[in-house]
This record gives C-alpha cells, sequence and structure tokens, in this order.
C-alpha cells in the first residue's frame, strides 16, 4: 500500500425526504444564492419545486442560473462568474447531476480569482478556494457530490479537460434517491457506466499489487452497481436499487477507492473525452465503447489483475490467468450490452474514419494529464478496437 | 437502505515517515500541548522521540502525561482534565491506541465543562465540543482514530461505558503501519479481533435486509482483516499486512460501514464489556469469546444472513442456510484459533461460576445502550454458550 492523504469533508444527507434541508444547510454560509442548474428537468420532476420552498423558507435569496447542459461548456460558466460576481454571491447551489455540480464548482472558484477559469482547466492556475457549495443530485454517476473533481468543455477549443483540488470538494451534498426515480433508463445506465468506469481506472492502473484493501472495495462496488442497475431496468422506481447505485457511484470516486493506491491515470477517460468533445456523446455510452478495448490492449501487458477481476467479480472458474482475463472482459462488454449501453463506435454513430481526429484530440488530454505510456498510436489502436470489426 | 448523515472530517496521514508530520499538524491549533500516551511502550519503540522532535520543532509547548491503561479508568482521564485545565490546554496529542486516544477525547472534551466528565458516558450530559485533537496511532484495532466514540472503564464503579458524538472526532490521525510493528503479536490479533467484531456489530444487528452495498464492504473488510492477520503472524515486519490490518480497522469504525443500516447495536461489546470490567481481559481476547456464542445464539432467530456470512466469507457450500449459517460461525471460531485468540471463558481463566456476576454487569450497560431485546437471562444464555462444555 501506498502513503495517502485521506481527507473528506463533504457532509452527505442521504435519503427519503432530505431535499427539505437544502436552506437549512445553505443559509449556514450566507443568504445571497447562486442556484445553478439545467435544462429544467427538474421542473418538470417537482425538484425545483422543493428546493425553492426549502431555500425561501430558510430566507435565501436565490438568483437562478440554469441552462447547464450535458457536457457542460466553459461559456456558460464564465457568464456564470459573471454573474455570481455581479450580484455578490455567498453560496453556489447545484441541483443535477455531475455537469451541473461541476459548472457549480467552476462557477464558486472562479467567482474568488479576476483571472479566466480555464486557466484551472489547463494547469495554469490553482484553486485555492471557493465560494461555499451546497448540492442536490439527481443523477447517480459522476461523484462530483463528495469530490475536488471538475470536467467541462471548452466549446471554443473542443476540448473536454478535468482538474481537481482539494477546495472543491462540495461543503454539503444532498442524496435523496427518489430524485433520480425520473431519469431515463439510458440515462441512468450511462450514470452506472461511468461510476464503474471509475473504479475500473483505479483498480487496473494502480502500479501497485499489494492493495487487497482497495481491490476488495471496488471489486464490490462494481457487483453492486451492476446489480442496481438490473433492478433499476426491471422496475425505475426500486428505491433501494435507486439508493444503491446512488451510494456506490459516490463512493466510486469520493477518494476512499484510489487511497493507497499510488498514482493512478485516467486513461479510459482520456480516450472518451474525445468522443464526447468531438460528437457530444452521452460520457457513460462513450466509457462503454471504451472500457472493453482499452482493456484488451492493456490485458496484454498485465493479465494478472483482470484475471483477478474476471475471477471475483463474474465467477470466471478459467484457472489460466490470460484465459480468465480475456473471458472477464468479455463479461463485461456482454453487460454493458445487456443493459443496452453502446459497446461499439458504430452504435454511437461514429465513423471509423473519425479514428485519427479523436487520437489526436485525446493527445491533448494524455498529455495535460502525463499519461506518458500513450501516444496517438496506441490510442489509435485502441480506438480501432472500438469498431463492430475491430481488429481483434 | 436507511436514510443516514455521513460526514467524518478527520484529516489522515497514512503509510511510512508520516509521523514526522505531528508537529506541524497540531500546532496549527495552538502552541500548548498535552502529550497523552500510556505506559511508555512508546519510548522503547522510538516513536515517543520521533513525535517529541517533531513537536519541539513545530514549536509546541508539551506537558506529557503518560499513563493510560488498557481498559483506561476514569480516574486517570478526571486527573488529565485538571491537568489540562492547570496549563490552559490548547490542543491534546494521543500516541497510542484505542485506549489513549479515547483517554485523549474524553480530557479534551472533559476541558471544557466544570461538570464531571462521567456524565458524558452516563449519557446525562451531551458532549458540545472538545479540545482540538490530534494523534498518532500505534495500534490498529479500535478505530477510534477516526470516529466520535470513546470508552472508559469507571475504576470505582467497575462500569466500563461507552458513549459517541460527531464532535469527538479527532482532527487529524496520523496512521503509520510501522508504528505498530513492534505490538506483541498477541495483542495484534486481538486488533483484527476487535476490528471484525465492530464489523460482526454492524453486519448482524441492523434490521435492514436491503443493504447490499453495505454487506459486500463489510464482507470483503473481514476477509482482508483475516488475511493480514494471518501474514502479521509470519512476519510482524511486513509492512503491507500490518497496512491493510490498519486501513481496515480504521474504516470498521469509522461510520461508512454503518452508513444507511439504520439503527444497529453492540450486543457481543456489551457482555465483552463486562469481561473486561470484571476481570480486566483485553478487549479483543474477550470478543473472541463472545462473538461465536452470540452468533450461535442469534443465527437461531435468523438464519439468513449468518448464511449469506458463511458463503461469502468462509466459502461454505452447504445449501440449507441454517446448516450453512453454523458452518459460518464454526469456521469463524476455528479461526479464532488459529490465530491463538481465545474462545472460551476458561480461556480466559474466567470460570462458569462468574456467568451470574457478568450477566448482571453487562446488563447496566444493556439499560445505557437501550438494548431491550436483552435481559439477564438470555445474557446468561450466550455467556453459558462462551464454556468449554457449553450448552450446544
Amino acid at each position: 500500500m501506498q502513503n495517502f492523504v485521506f481527507h473528506q469533508p463533504t457532509k452527505i444527507l442521504f435519503g427519503r425526504e432530505t431535499i427539505s434541508s437544502i436552506g437549512s444547510e445553505s443559509i449556514v454560509f450566507g443568504t445571497r444564492a447562486l442556484l445553478v442548474y439545467g435544462s429544467g428537468s427538474i421542473r418538470e420532476n417537482g425538484i425545483y419545486d422543493r428546493v425553492m420552498a426549502s431555500l425561501t423558507e430558510a430566507g435565501l435569496e436565490v438568483i437562478e442560473y440554469p441552462g447547464v447542459r450535458s457536457n457542460p461548456v466553459l461559456s456558460h460558466v464564465r457568464e456564470g462568474i459573471r454573474v455570481a460576481k455581479e450580484h455578490r454571491i455567498e453560496v453556489v447551489i447545484a441541483v443535477g447531476g455531475g455537469s451541473v455540480i461541476d459548472s457549480a464548482k467552476a462557477i464558486a472558484a472562479g467567482a474568488l480569482v479576476n483571472h479566466d477559469v480555464w486557466l484551472f482547466f489547463k494547469g495554469k492556475k490553482s484553486v485555492a478556494g471557493k465560494l461555499p457549495l451546497t448540492c442536490v443530485l439527481t443523477l447517480a454517476a459522476a461523484g462530483s457530490e463528495m469530490n475536488g473533481g471538475m470536467v467541462l468543455t471548452n466549446d471554443d477549443l473542443r476540448q473536454k479537460f478535468g482538474t481537481g483540488n482539494q477546495h472543491l470538494k462540495p461543503q454539503v451534498s444532498i442524496l435523496d434517491p427518489e430524485a433520480t426515480f425520473s431519469v431515463p433508463l439510458d440515462y441512468s445506465v450511462y450514470g452506472a457506466v461511468d461510476a464503474i468506469a471509475h473504479i475500473l481506472e483505479f483498480y487496473f492502473t494502480t502500479g501497485d499489487p499489494t492493495t487487497p484493501v482497495q481491490d476488495r472495495l471496488m471489486e464490490g462496488l462494481v457487483l453492486n452497481i451492476m446489480e442496481a442497475c438490473e433492478r433499476i431496468l426491471v422496475d425505475p422506481k426500486d428505491y433501494n436499487a435507486r439508493a444503491d447505485l446512488m451510494w456506490c457511484a459516490t463512493l466510486a470516486l469520493n477518494g476512499l477507492t484510489g487511497a493507497g493506491l499510488g498514482p493512478v491515470g485516467f486513461p479510459m477517460h482520456m480516450i472518451e473525452h474525445s468522443l464526447s468533445a468531438l460528437f457530444d456523446v452521452p460520457h457513460g455510452a462513450g466509457l462503454s465503447v471504451v472500457i472493453p478495448a482499452w482493456m484488451t490492449w492493456r490485458n496484454e501487458q498485465n493479465p494478472l489483475k483482470f484475471a483477478q477481476f474476471a475471477r471475483r467479480v463474474f465467477g470466471v472458474l478459467e484457472s489460466d490467468d490470460r484465459l480468465a482475463a480475456n473471458q472477464g472482459i468479455h463479461s463485461l462488454k456482454s453487460w454493458f450490452k445487456k443493459v443496452k449501453s453502446p459497446v461499439f463506435l458504430e452504435d454511437l454513430d461514429i465513423a471509423p474514419s473519425a479514428i485519427d481526429d479523436l487520437a489526436a484530440n485525446a493527445m491533448d488530454l494524455a498529455r495535460l494529464w502525463r499519461l506518458r505510456e500513450y501516444d496517438q498510436g496506441i490510442i489509435s489502436r485502441i480506438l480501432q478496437g472500438c469498431r463492430r470489426s475491430g481488429l481483434r
């Protein structure tokens, strides 16, 4: 196990009827609030009304800032920062999924500085603080509700970049599984895939082979995410299934799974971000295409961990490590198909002729994230493996 | 899954060479420090010198308060509170295991009030704050380094009581696995048993059958604790084994395992505390006697969870739930024997004639903790099951 610091002060309120606490949890930090949300689905499912009632009752003055889209964009965040500064906002309140929370983080951090917020994403400036942030989560996926990460797409440059910082962790996050009842099934699945991807990035990219505690934690989370996802497909209003998925997605990326692993990379996200940046596909849908291809490529170098994954998560009995590993990868790909998440570029309507452009785009992020193992040729090769008629 | 609040702000520094940070982590809270430790083993293994060097370098004025014993006593804490008040202590620094950290918590909380600290334990007063507390952990067992619990024995009344409160969580805990290299093997095992017991209390006393996320987390922790413990018995200086045990013991009781389970009880601890209070046996040694007997009693009422435990942790293949459950309990008892932790009252030199006194003592705690299921007859019956020639 490698040295680590684990410091996770975000307060989580989890369960039924917790949304009504957003007012009392937010007023602690100030009265002038910026309410960040998305395209308005929270108006349809009643969450907006419950949030506003709670905020009003607690005495908050609310400036609304809707319009965050999936794969949130820099231009919208820049305008949010301007609004936050203009209204001398004291607390930012995010109501939505990872896109909304990430946008709210960027606004909360950008509101305290005079330089362009994109400099944080380019690694040119470090986040030294942010306005207090409280969240109501409406999608189990990104884990942003309990970590210091944020991802934005620069709509001018077509770059989807992410960065992380201790100061970006929300002060409070409210997780009511019922808030996810109305999430469409395809996006529920993409959320599950995203959470699985976060775990697999840690699980397969750590260079430390002595992490049995973290391994079992992660294997258990993957199993539970898969089970919960299947139950949700049977009954989208299965409270416990929604709760299991929600809590697993949070735990997948709140620092716990990675603590002790040493340096890890996010190569599957690095490649997927190019799909989202160039073709605006849902993040989870892109991931289920990239994951099996990346695993197949990576497995050629290091089958041991893949074999363990195959045996513990999919019950593979094969004793040869390489064969077992391949069976595990095949099982995961089959599971993606079973829950109707895309597994080929063609499922995303991306022609194989785009692979060169995708690889070039991904290389920007590979450089920024210092994923030195990857060059454009390797990324292209992995993307070739995402074709229906892949190289293997 | 039940509603929960998860709020765990303790900062963990984990790994090699982390002890030298105790000074810089503590000076943040003030300069006048009370250094709480035990019988002086930290002087023998060099930890004392490293802590003092770090505190001195950071500029802390240190008042030493050693003498905490295993099963720490109220009288010593009361004197510590007097010393803390006399010297207007600003930060309490605990260097030791759960006994030392619990004593330091009680001193840190008691130093801020004018009433007797025992009132916290009797539930007559609530902890509303404490002096800042930083810890250097030297024993993997209690989990006190990352939670708000504390346990003390009232040496006048021979009562071992525990209480918990959000305010009691340490500000910072430093976990260096090498600090546990010199823990005697028997106490290393007792620590592992204590950590397993914490998990089993949650796992088997929740009334909610819909907690698959927490179940897998806990099963993984138990498996890892057992594996780490066996590796430590082979090589007490196996860094990774010490690290695995240390982190598992922390995670076992930092709020994560219990989040979402709803109300749980600590009946095995309730019964064990009577053994410690009346016979001063090591806590973990008492627990490995009580656990199989309690499980056997409890299994009669609810075999399903015990069968799941048997299958997932011990690989039991039996399809009948009750038989599988019994095999799991037997396997756990056999494992305690294998690692040389006591499994019978007689192993602790406690005569069966003491059972009535033990049950009467345990009832005090059963009432305080509101374990309404238990009366003296039931506790006696469970204790009878702890005899070498037990009822079953």
